[in-house]
């Protein structure tokens, strides 16, 4: 089986390429950059020296391979609308990794990025990339979106819960706290090494993009329109988010119940791993993996529940959902080329 | 005016020394140390060297310069209440900055430290030192207790609406982002370079020491009982705490309402700066400054408010506080010894 | 084929049991541990949750499963000594990861380790285990010697040219740094996050316990007395050791008499990688896999050859190491659980 | 006395203003800015919000009040040479932070920076502004090149044994080790938070722009030509440079005669700290001060001297050095304005 990149220089890119690379069942046919066309992969990203031998090509979609039956976007939010119908066209199937796909309502991207959608009819084809809540649509997929990195950590917090329609959502607060990795790669000043390093911010507080594919998922899960703070954090590290959630119960809950509804509903999902109790999660223990691991508290004080789960934004953030999904869609095993332990 | 330090070879005093080396007004006459007593100062905090020439003492009162007259605690928790009454016996004014007199009810010292308190009608006498709500009570005053350091942040956000008496309690959350040097000096594997670098986690959910501290004042200041959840983080900085204050204001507020009440609150309060509306607090902005940087945005769709405080813990989180107290107990300008602009 | 490790709770000992947990040809029987006998590896490491089921045994002989046929010692210096000679008259073979079995001349334990070797006669016995010098020896051997982190770096740097006899002696300056790690588990002062983070320093200049492995090897390369200045230091990182080696070719030497020196040594090793021209080795390049990446710049001016290599010290300088000599000595491809690209 | 700086939103001219604010002698009347002129100064560096007041001018010369007496030029190298003719035309007294001045011989320029040189009359006039070297010639100098960061270190390493013309200069390698600040404010892949934290590299191996800097002082002081290896190494930190510097000396030397060379060299020198010989240099101990810390080790075996410096970049490898040539030039003490203790 044979899959395809496009825009592979990015850190979702790349990350892509690694998990790709040591993937029993694909092989990794063609890889695209429009900025480095012509490169070896390797200059630009020299750790796959001597490991992976392709060449990026020019993002034109005449070059992909014919044998590629599908193909991961990695472009920016924007450009991938203008590129997946055409796949789509061509009969590949598309694990988009950017946000254009994500949302059910086109108007929330006039909202939120600020410019209208180019496809809106494709918004009721795509399946939402959450192997967690989705696994079932996910088999033989054609167009999955691949989640957000903070969506990622806050859902798979609050999803046991928002099912089983016990969240009282007027009192749920996200405090997202995410690694460097997760701007990007185009150096900006704000991620310039001596402006973040050794300090931390808040930053696009009550508008962060992420925001409305939050709302989305847990309205759908719960039945309900969900409105929500959502507030990101920059940290002085390169991976993982840690999220922080705070909830009250309706009916106040019960340590028992949350153990509960959680067992039951991550009973058979192989990445996330629910802490013994004297645990909280580090994202340091999920780095380099696909883990997302989840931890609780129950506030007795306060009748808050604080949920926290850390994942490796690029890996079960991004790269590492995204060869999940595929799994799913082709039919490997969920875990397959994913069992790497995390990197301490 | 000749001052002394008590356990000045741990992260609050060596920044104690560093201040007080540089205040116009004071002299430090003698530093003491159990460990590292007959060693000069330099040789645990080569820093100094060529800088401060004392040498450590022993911690034994006996020691101390009739000449000193106000002294600084900068004991573990649990052992300045054995050395204050004695220092005050002896006519000595105290600035204690451990956790030991900063509680008025003696039964929380029970309830969260674990320990009966020995002297618990010292703590009616003793001045809540964070000069922006008690700059009046702290002329003159005896023994002043220090604020915690992740009190100092998080009153600083909430004080002038809890004594506006706007805030719907019940809605309150403070997420605390602290680096580790709030965890003191002390070598344990949870602050083990490679523990904790490239690494976020969250700590002591809803049974942090700091919380009943924060709630007292925020009672006193609001004139009722307040009950709410802190949750700190550890993040893998040396300096600085941010807080992330989330809540909802009774009757919903206004952006002017709160600009108002915050202008008002902090008029001639020369460490409070409250930022431009574009602009939020970030930890390097305060590094080694007394500086407290506050913003804040209100996020309409959720109707929270969501208010961002950062300060240096080891400056405005302990010494430099302590200083700003000793100014205010001596009659020295507030600003004495602190005008330090932030390292970048 | 079973394999156990002795000593699988510090920094070396986890990474070893990442490796062989996903090697496709051993099976890990038996970790064991002196201070958390009796409890599951993921208490002590909870990166491993849900993916290594073994407890913690005590460090007692007797209780090694018959059907271990090897055995990765990853105890203190000093220790190993006390436990190879039965386990080799127990029939197992041995990779030893300590320095215990490294140096040939019994009496450089007393001038640098400060005791008196309790088996000398195995010194001889013990193969170095540094696959790229000693790879025919190493198939079948019985005790191998596992290289210290920084002579890996450093031989691997000068074994070309050491071999064809061509090094300056006198003018050999090997300059160091090493990421954290490298200061292994224990929790220590001088590796308090706030003491190391934001800094760098030089650290036994002249005297480090390394210098005398690295003169041994060189010497044996080149058959002659080695001595030379090995230097080394500690910077804010987590993993990896950047080696900048000085010295003067005899006769001056030439670009392409290195580039083929290297070449030809260097001919069929998977893991030693010799850049292209226009790169020079990072350690981020090379973390988390076993790569060993080299690169050198002639300084016309001042006649130096200055050659760069870049490890992971857990990996390629401890652990990654220990398991690509076991794979000579059992057999199996030398590349066998190895194959990760670098984590960026 | 009123000074401006020309180029003040770069981290040398930040820490210009951080100094200067703190200066008791002068007022900072003029700062100026290509590309953020009509901005306050806090917009750009929000550290002075509320302490600095000043807002950015355009860099035109007219523009500066006619009272300036003294102007700090921290413009990018090359831009310098456009600008301080004129302003020594204006009679100004000018301390240039560029390179633009610091090379006696205009082919250097040609050589090392690949353009030639618009103003070579004036190399003859500029004082090379190292005070502990040129301190008498500093007086009343109208014209003072401003030292590099990595000469600074290297030098003040090497003056003393340069002087006494004990040092075999084919020995000598400086390998140097800087924090990320050193590059610039500018935001460059390279120094991109996730590209260069937790990782080291070395760059320019054998032709930095700084070698010729150091060669020539060298020169200067020993009487003869240096030719020597400089390589730098970047290392995941804000700021600081460590500079380890391996030599031999004629005749081999004795640890006495470095102690008494090194004394007498730095005699009344108030910012060079000859460390206790239990002690090395480390970046942290200097952070935000003007000192320079030094130690050395002899290598018996190798028979090398190995000395250490470590300094901030920002400070005495750039803003720190340039008030301490200011305050010789006008006359100040020497240390005024730059007495804080390093910042742990």
């Amino acid at each position: 089986m044979k899959v395809a990149i496009l825009g592979a220089t990015g850190y979702t890119g790349s990350e892509l390429v690694r998990l790709l690379h040591q993937h029993p069942g694909v092989e990794l046919a063609f890889i695209s950059s429009r900025g480095d066309a012509g490169s070896p992969y390797y200059r630009v990203h020299p750790q796959f020296y001597q490991a992976v031998g392709l060449a990026l090509q020019p993002p034109a979609l005449e070059l992909i391979p014919d044998a590629v039956e599908l193909i991961f976007c990695a472009l920016p939010h924007g450009r991938s609308v203008e590129v997946v119908p055409a796949l789509l066209d061509a009969g590949k199937q598309v694990i988009d990794l950017s946000a254009d796909f994500r949302l059910r309502d086109p108007g929330l991207y006039e909202d939120w990025y600020g410019w209208t959608h180019a496809a809106p009819e494709l918004l009721e084809r795509a399946v939402y990339g959450l192997p967690e809540i989705n696994r079932e649509a996910l088999s033989g997929a054609v167009l999955v979106a691949n989640p957000g990195c903070f969506p990622t950590g806050a859902l798979l917090a609050l999803a046991p819960l928002a099912a089983a329609g016990v969240v009282d959502w007027a009192s749920v607060v996200i405090d997202a706290k995410t690694g460097v990795s997760g701007a990007g790669r185009t150096a900006r000043p704000a991620f310039h090494f001596p402006e973040c390093a050794e300090s931390v911010k808040a930053y696009r507080i009550g508008d962060h993009q992420h925001t409305p594919e939050i709302e989305q998922i847990l309205g759908e899960l719960s039945g309900g329109t969900v409105t929500l703070n959502f507030t990101p954090h920059l940290v002085p590290m390169i991976r993982g988010i840690l999220s922080t959630v705070y909830l009250r119960l309706q009916g106040g809950g019960t340590p028992e119940q949350v153990a509960r509804l959680f067992g039951e509903f991550y009973e058979g999902a192989p990445f996330v791993r629910l802490l013994p109790a004297e645990q909280l999660p580090e994202t340091r223990y999920v780095r380099g993996s696909n883990c997302c691991d989840l931890g609780w508290r129950f506030d007795r004080r306060s009748g808050r529940l604080v949920i926290v789960s850390a994942i490796d934004n690029l890996v079960k953030g991004a790269a590492g959902q995204a060869v999940q999904n595929m799994n799913l869609m082709l039919g490997y095993s969920e875990e397959s080329g994913l069992t790497q332990v995390p990197l301490f």
